[in-house]
């Protein structure tokens, strides 16, 4: 398609390369930004710009964050002796919406993923086994919170093993069928699973 | 929903502001830009706010270019004496897509619309009536191509009201059935449209 500007055409090209967002709904995007008012689009680019040049990752979990060590383990009322093991930070920002945790989250920044290249090395495990292990360290429990995928399995098996020898608990989050779905409508592995995992009615 | 960060927060805000994004796809954008490359983000904004600085308007047609008058209009191949009526620089360029039209253009910047408070003297009309009426215009024709709307057929009507003193020739786009479609499936109106307005065939 030709462009009626070269500015056009560059920031179309440069809007398109965001995930799941396309030429014809970068022009869309594009051409809503030129008919608003200047301050929206100066507004847009200086709040990506200060994303950017401020973001950081907490020194203990590798969560995103504003300071050096994130709001959740710099506080006093959380449970120091529970860690969960997530993908990213939105599984952290999942799981906190719940309110049903309150320990402490560890933030991979991914699952190991031959196919896209991804291997352990790639992720914040050593900084994991290296937290659990430590000699000061409260951990009693880490909780695998990822997701019920292959990657993600692989990944749970490959941290099992890693921090098994450490004396402390590791736990995966339950399996089974979703709150509120119907029963005929859950497939076969799931409904096998939330079977051979039953717990005792209380 | 609570952000880890503020940065986060004002980005997502600042995204979610465009149209057809919300919070949960801004937060993904958000996401994937901290994690790809820092040049990946200054790309980004460099491109909308060079766009911001350096956009153009053509001040005879009212398109989206990079200088005072477009590349269409100060063209010496194209045909002076028929201009189309559209709405918006992209129905300029899915004319020009076609490569059917040698003529001008003209872009309303919208159509007549009082359920938004868009009324006729928020459009380009006055300087649409002013060149057509100018002493030293070529323009002998006038094709009204706006969307087959009850808003694009008001703006339509109120044009052709507005020129039909001038003496020019004023046309609409053919309204029918779409090629490939199949006639089962077009709506009564624009059936009952495309036999009312059948042509010869040759």
């Amino acid at each position: 398609m030709e462009y009626p500007s070269k500015f056009v055409e560059e920031a179309v090209n440069q809007i398109a390369k965001l995930p799941g967002i396309g030429k014809k709904t970068a022009l869309r995007l594009v051409l809503h930004l030129i008919k608003a008012k200047d301050e929206n689009t100066y507004a847009l680019t200086d709040a990506l710009n200060n994303l950017r040049a401020n973001i950081k990752f907490c020194k203990v979990c590798h969560t995103i964050c504003d300071a050096e060590i994130c709001s959740i383990c710099s506080s006093h009322r959380r449970d120091r002796s529970i860690v969960c093991i997530v993908e990213d930070v939105k599984d952290v920002m999942a799981i906190e919406n719940t309110a049903q945790f309150n320990g402490l989250y560890h933030v991979l920044g991914g699952v190991i993923s031959p196919m896209n290249g991804i291997g352990p090395a790639d992720l914040k495990i050593e900084s994991l086994v290296n937290r659990v292990s430590d000699g000061q360290s409260e951990i009693k429990e880490v909780i695998l919170a990822l997701s019920p995928t292959m990657e993600g399995d692989t990944t749970s098996f490959y941290i099992n093993k890693r921090i098994r020898e450490i004396t402390v608990k590791v736990s995966v989050i339950a399996r089974g069928v979703p709150v509120g779905g119907d029963l005929e409508y859950a497939d076969e592995i799931t409904l096998g699973r939330s079977i051979t995992g039953r717990t005792l009615f209380n």
